[in-house]
């Protein structure tokens, strides 16, 4: 089902001063684009009539040579129209709408005889818009020194902020108000293997903030791709922010060669939080799939060998005999085990046993490979080869082991952040998991980045990621990238990047913890642009009862690490903990066994960031329904109606939810499951308790 | 023929201050080496009792932790004894001795609790000696800030120089006092396509130089492996060198993981200048062949589809019709072509049938692969593929042409310094010359290096070089990098390393001249480390002949330009000047087809830097000798004594030398062939004219 109509108007020719406006299809939400007298480009946003972006301006700072930024005319204005349905490979629903009201502005620079184009597309919840340069004769190569994008905020906002940062994401929100952001910069920060945070008022993007009037805004990018990542930073004297984009090891921000485009700098606005959350703006920006056989890409629900060691009870690394690791030269047979190696054989096929008797599809194993006794922290080159393991890893009869049990391994590749020796390895590691029967690949990049002096989220690593996304899909392997930049909806195009960390997951649970509200700020936020393998399904909280050396507990009752399957998002979910945690909660352990990865529709049933969000979610193959909760520290109740349920069907809930006494530190695992018949006119009242949450199976009554 | 004496002694124990000697075997050399009161390593070499380096000073200084500079002790110096003959894979020699007398000095440094080796090697025509780090538990991964070797020069000697830079070694020499260097340099600096000097006093390794007192003096290195390449900067108020290393993105010189060791350190002695370049002291402080198979490795004579562009007559590129391609997504076959591309189907068929018709082994032809458009000076990433050919290149027909006629075609690899992107393609590209049947290829580092930052002589950049060089190893190719970084002999541990540039060829003949005397410094310093491609043989010098746009000319004679393939010494000769241009002077065109690019044996007859050099060689496969020369703008008369000719057998010799009436400025195609009988005893005398040159070739008359 495809429309598209193309409505051309308002040439407007060579005039001083142009100035244009478009809305979107339900008319709410409305852009106007124009210049200043010097020849400056700005924007303006309104949603139903209420101001949301003030005057901003718009342009390019340029290495030695003329500034993308005034002297412009505009030469044309065209606007269209585009409406058209699509089908994701996976995600929140089978079917995706994207219609928008699209203004493209062409400008020519007058002096220097160059020509930029700016796109928008006005969607009803919110605008998308591009820089765009076409091939033209005096504009080939040139290097962005900054791009100045502004987003001018009408007032002092609420946000939901993490530290602007070119290396990490994994840090805690901060919710404030714009004004304090400065203020409470530093107590922001957190340690990280790689961290460089750049201003007292820089902030990652996605940002979501809510004005005093109720507005939810939503600043973020769409289809990041040889570009590198947007930061914000804030004016805070007149609560402007600027884009700020990631340096490379010179100091410079972007390499572009016309014909080419920025990425699309996102404005989601709304008077509702769940339509923030329901909006398929990011997805709906960047391009079709790109592959013709997508057959092959499944989500998946995985355990893995990985809580014990995130936990501190068993290692990665064989030995602890030497003081560092030549790949070329050591001989791991001549060493003796530190005994604490969780990736052998005997261990691996508990896990297997535990996948297969559950119904899992895959069993991750980390520390598999040589390497990891000083893998971390040295910025070494060859630190890994990824295609050689441990002599207590028995590669092909552990595989041979799941897959006679209908279970597969997954594959790791924690590359050390030394992104030359990922690429000279990769193809040989993708065909050593085509040869074993691997199809999905956790990669990692801790620590600080090889070529020194790139960032994380520079335009050289955002063409990596990339590359070993493509490269990947070449022998079918889905990827799934921990520490790399926060995705822009690519997975839209490269549907085999199933999953993505970038940002701070379940493992800081074990590091200290997270806060309590963090799952209700991540929806709004880092899973705007793609999903999270955030890793949820901690039963046992509290860590010392996994290795008694770690006081750490997980801000989280049992019942709200069951709603994370569903508030959370994602193709690709793990069940975190150990075999042994799930044999102690083998009912609640049953509705992870239930839950689907894959869905046909989604309603967003409650959402206020910072304090809860409500999911309910059809599954993709079947008439039943889950729902999910997650709240902040001061709980939540819910009174849900079930009138999205199939009128003339019946239904049998399960709902497993916090007890009465549950409390995220005190009691975190007192939980309560019960069932009970549902229809469309049922309500349902539900109470998640302080750090709580609930899930909810709501399964079809087959005659 | 394997001898091995190790003879320990002198274990000195825990003492203040030590001091230690070794000798040559044949006792002219001497090295010693001290601790000042400070714990501050230094040495000194003589020659013939004359003080060769004074008081110079070793360490190195390292980042966020304590230098290895000072605060050592001996622990214990272990001498020993060397002697082995080993063979090379290809030559100047079929044997080669290595024989030298080791000092091993082990040092303890007190407060950090450190170890460092300095280990000597004391040839009777030099010493090398490098640092090494054994294992240890308080020095594991560390960053060198800058090495601190001292080379103090015990006066204003005569040095042979370029200027020390970054990115490129392409500079015309300058003979002049090392107290003239500062005054000098600036004018020593010619326009590069990525050049980044770092010092008025700064300059290039290997570097000649000669004493008042008539000692020959070369400083270089051998066995740079995942270092960066050491250049010297001189303190002209003391005549100090200091090693300055080439830094990465960051600043940084070094990262080391121990155990390891850094390249040797090089000092060549000597009052003979024939023994300078006799010597093989470079090549064996390398480590012996990394291959078991070398079958594989063949020394090799080409042509190539090339000159005609250095010369400006023809374009590497298909067409001009585009601003900027992108390769994604540019279809040349839309493109009209610029009717000056060179490598097309019927002009490289036309190579192929002269390399065949004269016995050339293989035909270069670049240009051949699409993205020549804009390759340059973009520091552009996706630049070139390294596997799709010009419409109008036939790469399957074409071989199958040149296989037919017993020819091969040579790859050509051209960067633009792009080096992630190269490696990315690399295997492909092998593969594809496997496929086609090319066993040699040219790479080519034009222009910055991409990741940017980087320069073309730091540890990254050397590091992929050797990479490129043992992934070739894998698909059996042969590599000849130019603009890559100087050679240090590692051609004997990785001899399908057949050739380099990385210096001033043949080309700069093109671009303005090179000096006249330049081939008679280019054996004393860039061919130390290993053989160039120096593309020599072009007959039509005054290059207006070949395109009335270029006025420039070679700075040689006919007869010099055949000299070369005896002096500048390679496994891998070309014939550079175009097939039209040998046409008109076949006879003298006999002698580059007659000489073998394989040795059993060579005698430097004659050798003064900057004015001379005389050499003959065996060839590896007959009893023939060849004898060439080459002079400088003065010339020089040589009387010859061939008394290294078979006292039992008879030979004829042609003598191709410059008529008396030659002068590389207005005369230089004027030569003369003369035939005449030669056995041990007879003396010939020969004369180069001003920038002149000559060749002979002894053939052995079969009774």
């Amino acid at each position: 089902m495809k429309k598209i109509s193309i409505i051309l108007c308002c040439l407007l020719g060579w005039q001083s001063q142009a100035q244009n406006t478009q809305i979107s299809p339900d008319g709410n939400v409305k852009v106007t684009f124009e210049l200043n007298p010097s020849g400056k480009p700005f924007y303006k946003i309104w949603y139903k009539n209420q101001e949301v972006i003030k005057q901003s301006y718009m342009g390019l700072e340029l290495k030695n040579t003329t500034d993308l930024i005034a002297d412009f005319k505009v030469i044309k204005e065209e606007k269209s129209t585009f409406d058209e349905t699509w089908q994701p490979v996976w995600g929140e629903e089978s079917h995706i709408r994207n219609h928008y009201n699209e203004l493209l502005v062409s400008l020519h620079q007058k002096t220097s005889d160059r020509f930029m184009n700016i796109r928008f597309r006005v969607y009803n919840d919110g605008v998308g818009f591009r820089y765009e340069f076409p091939e033209q004769k005096h504009l080939t190569y040139f290097t962005v020194v900054e791009e100045w994008t502004e987003f001018a905020m009408t007032g002092d906002h609420t946000a939901w902020w993490i530290v602007g940062d070119y290396d990490t994401q994994e840090y805690d929100y901060t919710e404030s108000k714009l004004s304090q952001i400065r203020l409470l910069n530093q107590g922001a920060i957190n340690h990280n293997a790689s961290q460089t945070p750049f201003s007292r008022t820089g902030v990652q993007t996605s940002l979501m903030m809510k004005t005093d009037s109720g507005l939810y805004i939503n600043l973020h990018e769409a289809a990041l791709v040889d570009y590198s990542c947007m930061h914000l930073n804030l004016n805070d004297s007149n609560f402007v922010f600027q884009s700020h984009l990631t340096p490379d090891a010179t100091g410079d921000k972007a390499h572009l060669q016309a014909p080419c485009h920025t990425p699309w700098r996102t404005i989601m606005v709304s008077d509702d939080a769940r339509n923030i959350l329901a909006s398929r703006l990011i997805l709906n920006l960047n391009d079709p799939c790109a592959y013709e056989d997508t057959s092959w890409i499944k989500p998946v629900k995985y355990i893995g060998v990985w809580w014990e060691m995130i936990s501190g009870k068993s290692s990665w690394a064989y030995t602890d005999e030497l003081p560092s690791i030549q790949l070329d030269k050591v001989d791991y047979t001549k060493l003796k085990t530190n005994g604490k190696h969780a990736a052998n054989n005997q261990n691996v096929r508990k896990y297997i046993d535990f996948a297969a008797q559950h119904g899992f599809d895959q069993v991750l194993v980390e520390g598999w490979n040589v390497g990891w006794e000083d893998w971390f922290g040295h910025k070494k080159d060859y630190v890994f080869d990824f295609v050689t393991p441990y002599p207590d890893f028995d590669l092909k009869a552990l595989n041979e082991y799941a897959h006679s049990k209908g279970v597969k391994l997954m594959m790791h590749h924690e590359t050390s952040s030394s992104v030359r020796n990922y690429e000279r390895h990769m193809h040989k590691a993708y065909q050593l998991m085509n040869d074993y029967g691997y199809n999905a690949v956790k990669s990692g990049y801790v620590g600080d980045i090889v070529p020194r002096g790139e960032h994380h989220y520079g335009q050289w690593l955002v063409n990596h990621y990339l590359y070993a996304v493509t490269e990947a899909a070449k022998y079918k392997i889905m990827v799934n990238a921990h520490e790399a930049v926060r995705p822009t909806g690519l997975c839209r195009t490269y549907p085999n990047l199933i999953g993505n960390e970038s940002a701070r997951g379940t493992e800081f649970e074990s590091f200290g913890g997270n806060k309590p509200f963090h799952t209700t700020v991540l929806p709004f936020t880092r899973l705007q642009g793609g999903p999270m393998d955030y890793t949820p399904g901690i039963f046992e909280t509290q860590i010392w009862n996994v290795n008694p050396d770690n006081g750490s507990y997980a801000r989280s009752t049992l019942a709200k690490q069951l709603g994370l399957y569903l508030t959370m998002y994602s193709p690709l979910q793990m069940a975190a903990d150990l075999p042994e945690n799930y044999s102690k909660y083998l009912d609640a352990f049953q509705f992870i066994k239930d839950v689907p990865v894959d869905w046909q529709k989604s309603i967003y049933l409650e959402a206020e960031p910072g304090r809860y969000i409500t999911v309910a979610r059809k599954d993709k193959h079947s008439n039943d329904w889950y729902i999910g909760c997650t709240a902040n520290e001061n709980g939540h109740i819910s009174k849900l109606k079930l009138n999205f349920l199939d009128k003339n069907k019946k239904y049998e809930a399960t709902i497993y939810a916090d007890a009465k006494n549950a409390h995220y530190k005190n009691n975190p695992k007192a939980y309560t499951i019960t069932k009970r018949k549902v229809d469309a006119n049922t309500t349902l009242t539900l109470v998640a308790k302080e750090g709580g949450g609930y899930a909810v199976s709501i399964k079809e009554i087959k005659k």
